[in-house]
């Protein structure tokens, strides 16, 4: 093996990134694994990186390898590794638990006090290798690289429609990006009665029907919030927000009946100015926060769907591209291509 | 029986209110009873009323009689009634459910879409006389009064403390008027692992004590957020809010554990501002709004609770008057007695 | 009207029913309806009442008219009824609550401590007209009649699969009767990860399959438990038994994997003897007993099933007669027809 | 360190076991700790592995040092051990997970596939040293090492008492063995409305008063059944079993309310013959089997339950002897004294 590799690079303070040829392939601690990284993909997370928002400005210290959500195989591993050998194919969790908290003491480690997110704090997957502990490693089996790849960010789709309970309930999906399409999916395939979808990029409602809505609407085309309570009667069992904007929450709330369930996942700028005693209290809603996914609950579930031929991730995936064409594949993305880009090193 | 009686009138959309001696005895339609009033007891409702607020001039008809918490002797029924007969000791449920929409049809009634309340969009029990259709009685067996008059606000707190699942708990319940007096209580005897009750007034703080919290704090003397975190090291499993004060509200957030619970029973006037990433998202809370009480679930739980011994209403009770001595009973609340003030016709 | 009407008569206590001409058309009591029956459904009890079995001798008082699952159209209402009117299109519940005890106190009236059979304790449907309390209503809106009168068992199918939580869950259904074959639909429907149907009779599992079964197996041709076990690899997360037979209910045990769900509906003869330690302490095994159906959460799963699109009752329903040919519609049940038989009088 | 220690040893496949001096201390592999065992508690099994029973002969290879429940100090780690350090005070969960099933992937470790037991199937804590894995090391803090040593019975009694949900609820504990009595502290901990205890041992019914019973019943004296509904008027809302007992487990169901939960716990020799129909079918009864711990939720009930201030563990604690004396221990057991019995190497 090579002392050196390349990958992509965020040199400075300030907007952009680079290809570096020289990096040191990353030291293996005692309980890290060493992962040649064959699929990643593309985050919004990454796209504040590359942008250097003022989110990624308080969090990510550079200079540092980027890039979070992949798959590849185990090539070496450190001396206290007991749990996976080298060849296995695996993909990462994000989430970086310690282990000692209350969160990780109670089989919540994907909200551990004191996580560590990798790409963010820690270096990333957009490179031939990754090194990171083993308490983050999940097994793929024979999944296909691209689809170990996704399975993070599904994660965070499914763990937000299991939170909501969709069984045989009215749900509105508020927002089709990759994760609200493959949410549309999971939602569909267990069993809701009915499934709305909504968003304002058409391209994106033609994928969320593709994945199985029943109803969709273009939000910037009507009061969504009136559309939904004429469509659904009394108002929607559940409404799962991935839009993280907070004029969508907001009408999430108008869209909800008496007594129904709404998941918010999607990370909103700024603060909502909201009416309690409407839109929580005398409606008795219940308003559920999830992040992130269940260690490993909700990666078994991924892989499962993925299997059982009920979901189809197809339209959820837009591209797929060289590491080395990494600007283009961001380019895209921004230009509003719908569904994941998937980065080949 | 007379044809009139006396009661305390909203005369006029202005400040205040009368006794009226000559006020008819209500009819009582053919699924209404009619129930001679023994004990009523003050909401907070009833503030608004007396001073008529912008909360009271939105919903409230006059000239009416107000007044919702109550107990008494039926005495008359419809010709449509078989549930109650003359002669049972009775309580009255404040929400008039339609039993036709959807959430009467799901065991929701107290979140009825067509719901109306006595006393505030239909005459209320500040008389000697009230008539509510029997949809909405409670018969007490023999339960004292007061104590019945005090059930329908007591269901309040129970509510919310059944829905937040105080069981091997730690609990903040936040605000310790006479609904937060009840919760801490019930928190208390419902198993909760430890109790912490906050409010700004020292006399509500010893109410609480007596009540059975574990600890009080002056919230008003300290960073309530910041101290609750020290105490329970990593945040409480559950806040209660009775305070309905938006700051406060803000400021249970800042002492709830990740994937803890929040339950919303105070009714805020005017907008949180609220950062839904790390309130919420982040942190996986789950915040229930609760209204009302079921129907009658809860109503079942209180007079268990009152029978059960570990349960002392007292320190919740702060004085009782004659019904003509309402304007004191009044001046007393806003001069902040603590508990409730029970009026006898 | 007439004053008297048609209908099948259990005349004596001896096997066998007749038609008689000359019953009288039932009185209405204040709080019933009298409803024209536009078509009944045939139930396993009523193979009871007709062979005079031990569990109808226990049960039905002589003579009288039988049958409970039906629907039509309110002719009539007692003085005291104000929930419904003449000319609604209604199906009856069978249970009879009686608002009194604590299970109709808290929301469980279908588990009433007294409660009275239709069809069994009080008389029946298969007759012209059927007198009965208004709580037993069910307004049916524009359904077809044949499925109005099925929607009372579909509620036993449906109340068990919703108390076994089957979304993402590998489910078994064993017994593909009438009520397995509709419990097999709802099972898919509302999102199973997979369904698994288990029969002895091939013409049942063909109609499993055609409701949308994923796997079929002749329990009589295999050793159930450990085909099931091969299929699951861990065992199946939940098994819902519909057969009544004890040899059945005994092999799920082995089904089940460790945490799992064991819904118990159908109702065994006899007495099961069960290594509890093994099959339920060691394997953390949940065993609920479901009877009957919730008033009225089920009913109404029931009618959105069927409007839904996703649930073809088809293989369910077997044959429609004529009530006057009761005795062929039973006779083609004894031999054998899979699903639900339909009278219409 | 010495190379050798003494042990209680049972050395051949026949009743009781002999104190031997010249022990090997264990090998301590690479996910392994050595601690020296400061106190040790006599368990049920203990008992069968004494009297080498059909239960014994069946599990237990010997020759083998056996006990499973201690405290103690680690002395010594293996090289791939990161969590605990030399010095830590700790507890042994007995139940050695695989990590590598669907249960341990689904964080339900101690229900493992391929659970292996302490002291039943590899060597145990009756001595000087135990060696075992460091996935089953609990941190005590700074827990006395008597109540460190029942923590893992406690937590049998506790996991019980948390799956049955007992907040507001009417409880039957039944069986007052060390279990039992600790069940009956943390029934009344965590807010149940009453407990009712039963045995046929008068001293056991003495320490379950202490422990905190409402009501206590010698189950030799009377019909239990008809006194707990005559006490409870429709039944107990939750009944655990903790006595392994065929008849007192019968029993149970008839205490039961509909609609109840069924918590069973104890072990019991040979089969039950139960009627499905009316004990559970009928009854809407849920039946939860119980055994083990949460690995580590419980653990952590525990130790908070134990400095709550509101679970008093002296009257589940009968007796404490040197380690030597082990046979008196054993003896004063078999001569029926209640609660746990301590021993100190």
């Amino acid at each position: 093996m090579n002392k050196t590799m390349y990958g992509v690079y965020k040199a400075e303070a300030a907007p952009g990134a680079v290809i570096r040829e020289d990096l040191p392939i990353p030291a293996v601690g005692g309980r890290d694994v060493l992962v040649k990284v064959r699929a990643a993909a593309i985050c919004g997370t990454d796209l504040h990186i590359m942008a250097w928002t003022e989110y990624a400005q308080k969090r990510v210290p550079v200079p540092m390898v980027f890039g979070h959500e992949f798959a590849g195989d185990v090539v070496a591993i450190g001396s206290k590794v007991t749990e996976v050998g080298v060849g296995d194919r695996v993909a990462g969790e994000t989430h970086i638990p310690c282990n000692h908290c209350f969160q990780c003491g109670t089989d919540n480690r994907h909200i551990c006090e004191n996580m560590k997110i990798i790409g963010v704090h820690v270096p990333g997957a957009f490179a031939e290798y990754i090194s990171f502990p083993v308490d983050c490693v999940f097994d793929i089996g024979d999944l296909d690289y691209n689809l170990g790849a996704v399975l993070e960010p599904m994660g965070v789709a499914i763990h937000g429609v299991d939170a909501a309970k969709v069984e045989d309930q009215v749900v509105v999906v508020n927002g089709c990006g990759p994760i609200g399409l493959m949410a549309v999916g999971a939602t569909k395939a267990w069993g809701a009665r009915r499934v709305i979808a909504l968003d304002i990029v058409p391209a994106k409602l033609e994928a969320a029907r593709a994945m199985g809505a029943d109803v969709v609407m273009d939000s910037s085309q009507t009061d969504a919030a009136a559309a939904v309570l004429k469509e659904t009667q009394h108002g929607a069992d559940v409404v799962l927000d991935y839009t993280g904007n907070l004029g969508a929450i907001q009408s999430g709330f108008g869209m909800l009946r008496k007594g129904g369930r709404y998941v918010l996942a999607g990370l909103p700028n700024g603060k909502l100015e909201i009416d309690l005693t409407e839109d929580i209290i005398y409606k008795e809603a219940t308003v559920i926060g999830v992040t992130g996914r269940l260690m490993y609950k909700t990666w078994d579930q991924c892989t499962d769907l993925l299997k059982s031929g009920k979901f189809d991730l197809t339209p959820a995936i837009s591209g797929v591209y060289a590491l080395r064409d990494f600007e283009k594949a961001f380019a895209d993305i921004n230009a509003g291509a719908p569904g994941k880009a998937i980065l080949i090193p």
